[in-house]
């Protein structure tokens, strides 16, 4: 019975227990506090108290830069050789991080005798974590929301997918986009551009305060464009105050943008072997270790275990090295554009330009742009470098054979993608359907939305959970090839059904 | 400091830590139980241990209403002034809850030499928890089930969704609904009204025993008419017999009825920032402790710390009431019928009517009923309510902004509501389909029911979406912006397909 | 540094903490390990780390099967009654599984100067557990992959999902289907056959090495055909070297393959009231325990309580008996094809012929087949064996209303199916689709694919909701009610827009 209860209580919960049991013998010293956030927290945790009570769990609360630089290489979680003076004696507190760079930030005011930011950005992050910052600002996440608004192709998609409609004549009239439609769906992951159209005066606890009047905020987007025209938003995955790796390293993180229909990483993982063990194991876990050791730390990988985090085995040799350039341990791209090809070189992809002029990397019949996407050298390198993660736990054979399998699906799901293009090209070419024969609109009609389902949806869907080894049955009834075969067979009817009453009105 | 620690202790496991330090200082004394529910425990440990080992987790087991009422008022999860004498001093055990009010209750019963009620009622629970039941009374939820039945247009809804049907001359023909059905599906969430007809002898363990026999038995929606007339269940949240105050907070209870595709509060805020705060860290919150302190044993929302829990910041002031009258803190009704609206005065709305005299809050085209909804005064006044829960962990501006894109939100996807509308009027109008003009049902054609899911799934669904901050890609491609898009052109097809073909046969 | 790692060590894991904890009093002696596992251990825990750390996280790498078979009966994880003894005095290690019976492993082969088998198979963990393997190999599972190849009708239904398409004509045109696909699909769940041909050699870390060359692998489907020729893998549900007891017990495991659309077993159970409890509690459980007991180890059932595991109530008294034949609790199969039946006699239903001829246990308008399927008796006997589960919770007359609204439900759905089939029959008659009375492939037509809908997708979806007790809104509103009454309407527009055109092309 005893053993019962003292199983229960190590199950359930380890820093609290492990804080407590320190606590008996030795009382930790108090970190210094700067006298600036000391002078925040006097307020804040009166009128933002979920703020400060976040920021106390944090790291940042708990150590000092001078100390965290001591620590041995591979075990810091700051990437500067050294702070400036002001901040390696202190916590890293509301000042230290809103008070930085004042002279670039658009979005600086005057609050309560202090020059605060509203927005702390990944170049004030950058301070002790230059490495990251920097990797971050190559990858694909950091130019997210240009990528989106600077391609005429994907910018027409979105703002057929959210634009207003009314209708005239039975017709479907696509009306304007709003600013704010467009924070609440697609930009509200690929990031808004923030910008301080000057003052104004709000109503508060304390009374009526001018703080700068900003647009397009919040917003928390990975590719945001800051104040300080930085890129980026460390909070987007090291959320809020906690600015915790727990969080990030855990996949629900990733889930927020990743998911079914479009981009179904997180769907395939859950169903996947990997997602099951996660499921069932994970609170026995550590998430917080710094590196993480395979095997020890955790069981089965989540997203950062693959596509970013400093894995090390039981002996300590590094597995794979910290990235935050996310796509830099990848080969292919399998996210469809409309088909799979060699990653980018560049996370800026708006330069990308295919055979047929159109800013894709592929042409409408599949063939991969020349330029700008990675060489078969740099393919292979990758790939080996995801592949020793694999064999940590599975034999050379089995990721041998995996990695078989997701070129086959890759090159299969592409054709799928192709016979669903040559209905569309049949529908132009038909007049049943105004494209871009026509100098019309590629993706508002019912059979242009059947196309776009095929490769966005379910040829994606497929290729994700061929990649992730798993999630076989939503590959083939829920988002994949049950979808792929019955979409063909409607555009197939929508042809049939739109012939039999003459060419497009 | 230290008393953070502890609280930290108590957050995450209370029970088994508390049971640990008592058992090793001193052995608490057990409490008083009564005579009759030690001898329910006797049998039922043998014959339902499931049950009896469930209600021994509960609080109900371990306290006494006596010590309960010594508390602080803010620390009572009791509202009673006084409890009746013979329930002051034993625990609250099977016959305390079982054995009230036995003349009121057509489903009491002579058994084992006890009169026993088979369900016990929130009119029963009313007996230390008064104020809950009062509030939950008024409630939208208490009146869950005559609100879908007494209404003639949703009624019609519903009947036509789960009815039989069968095939003649190639025309789907509607038959009836069986009871069995309504429970397993819209009344499985509403309630059902369960009525007592009669006595049957039924085979069990112990051999034949007389019981009471119960129609739409068993169910627990949220607006189930109980033997004793009274409405709801109380262990639609507070399951079982653990009737827990941590899984009423938890996400999952509101989840089994607030699901995609037609109320997703559940998919919208695990895909929100919120959501995966929650499953990566609540299970190191405190889910039992009243008051529930923001910051302090939670660090995001749940559902019941915006809808109706008492919330107090580190300091103890009261951020929020409690309330059990679940849309009592909201102001405008997202879930539309067939636009959003205020929010009804009454829990019963089946008293409301729009301008063309139909028992809804809105016209076809979206004008407001004058009657029967809250003023702007009392808009405001909620909304306040709301948005100073949101400005614990947010910046006031922050708040402000969200308030105004969820007011665009609620516009922009009710007029692609009143879009869709405006083709289903074109097709009745054009006799391609017959509806309300024609005096037939308005929700069984192919045309009819993509009208439907553009309001009751993809217009719903964006606006919670909105309203949690959160969810862009859901309220883009999941169930959002692109089936709103793709379905208004599904409808105009529709309506040209049956053109050529002539009117409706 | 100290912290940390004593905060890692607590974090992990709390068994060899609690080992710690009695370590402080007495030393537990290393248990023997066999010279062959201790050399494979030397290179492997440097170049596979997982599997070496997965191991010794497993019960095999903390106990001796000798003293295994010393605990009582209803404790033992070890069926055998006696082990050879060259294992029983030594963990159950690397080479104790994958050196048995190397002459009836066709992947068997020289490593290092051991006689290893790639694989181990259920007939290898048979040598401890020969109950368990006996009782799987008799279960559908045992024979998921020959129920899907050796059935044609079946059979078709695959081959036409996943097979390439391309486009002549603007008709689709059915392609072949390769392994590659039918391994991440299908036969993902259903299992593949793994064969040998022959040798190749690879690169590794630790140089060239020749190894066994496998068809169809890796595969974990629960009917794979293995080299020795066995039918199944126990790591489908026993998750790689930790061979857990608990990730199995957990529902993530059965929902890999048990998932909507076809099987949500899943989805139905999450949002079901025990789903829901899981959810909230499940971390509080223990999933180890062997017997499981009701009411202490766990308060709502996961797949396992009720299909499974041995369960006994708090007295030790058995509930229901452990099995590895899945389906042998089971009197109903809900899992329509088309429509529901009694469970087949045998796993292996390859051999079940319906009225017409066809390899189907009902015919397309629900005659159930007269032979192959289990009787009255039979069925009776084991819905007592289910519902003696439920009234451990449950009073016996909820348990008994329980099964008369399954009963329900099943006849009601199925009538639903039968309103789908007769549509299809007369688009069949009308030759506006071609299926069998044409002797063309009746599943790839979009009239066909609506009906396959309609079975396998809706009415299967609701058979689930009812039979677990929950998910009513999943039942009407997700993949429901409303789905066959939007899908029967869609069928007969489709008719009715077809006609207008003539016949068939």
């Amino acid at each position: 019975m005893k053993k019962g209860l003292i199983s229960v209580l190590i199950l359930s919960f380890s820093i609290p227990l492990l804080l407590f049991a320190q606590g008996r013998t030795q009382k930790p010293k108090p970190l210094p506090i700067s006298r600036e956030t000391q002078t925040c927290l006097e307020c804040h945790k009166q009128y933002t108290p979920g703020i400060v009570e976040d920021w106390q769990r944090s790291l940042h609360s708990k150590t000092i830069p001078s100390s965290a630089l001591k620590k041995a290489e591979k075990l810091r979680r700051i990437s500067a050789q050294k702070v400036p003076p002001s901040l390696a004696g202190v916590v890293i507190g509301c000042f230290e991080c809103h008070g930085l760079n004042p002279e670039k930030h658009k979005d600086n005011f005057e609050h309560e005798g202090f020059k605060i930011n509203v927005i702390v950005t990944p170049k004030d992050c950058a301070t002790c974590h230059p490495i990251e910052e920097k990797e971050y600002s190559r990858s694909k996440k950091a130019h997210a929301l240009g990528n989106l608004l600077k391609n005429p192709v994907y910018h027409t998609l979105v703002e057929t997918i959210i634009s207003k409609k009314t209708i005239d004549k039975s017709q479907v009239i696509q009306r304007d986009v709003s600013e704010l439609t467009r924070q609440e769906t697609c930009f509200g992951c690929h990031g808004t551009e923030i910008k301080v159209s000057g003052m104004e005066s709000i109503e508060t606890d304390i009374g009526t305060i001018e703080v700068p009047k900003l647009t397009n905020w919040p917003n928390q987007g990975v590719g945001r464009i800051n104040p300080d025209g930085s890129l980026g938003a460390c909070s987007s995955c090291h959320t809020r105050h906690q600015f915790s790796i727990e969080v990030a390293r855990k996949p629900y993180t990733c889930s927020q943008c990743h998911l079914e229909p479009d981009v179904p990483a997180w769907n395939v993982y859950k169903e996947s072997k990997h997602g099951n063990i996660f499921d069932s194991n994970h609170m026995k876990w550590n998430f917080n270790a710094v590196p993480w050791t395979i095997g020890k730390d955790f069981q089965t990988p989540t997203c950062a275990t693959c596509h970013n985090s400093l894995i090390v085995n039981s002996e300590g040799k590094t597995i794979a090295e910290r990235t935050h350039d996310f796509g830099s341990r990848l080969w292919v791209r399998l996210f469809g554009l409309i088909y799979s090809h060699p990653q980018p070189i560049h996370g800026d992809t708006s330069t990308l330009k295919n055979r047929d002029g159109f800013p894709l990397p592929t042409t409408f019949t599949g063939e991969i742009a020349k330029e700008g996407l990675i060489d078969e050298k740099e393919q292979k390198k990758r790939r080996s470098v995801m592949s020793n993660i694999c064999i940590q736990c599975h034999s050379t054979s089995w990721a041998n054979s995996h990695f078989v399998k997701l070129e086959n699906t890759i090159r299969e799901v592409d054709q799928m993608t192709l016979a669903s293009t040559l209905l569309l090209l049949e529908a132009w070419k038909s007049n049943l359907a105004e494209g871009l024969p026509h100098g019309k609109n590629p993706f508002d009609e019912t059979i242009e939305q059947r196309w776009i389902k095929q490769w966005l949806f379910y040829a994606n869907s497929i290729k994700y959970a061929s990649a992730m080894t798993g999630a076989p049955d939503y590959a083939t009834f829920k988002n994949g090839w049950w979808n792929l075969t019955e979409n063909l067979q409607q555009m197939k009817d929508w042809i049939e059904f739109k012939k039999r009453g003459g060419s497009h009105p």
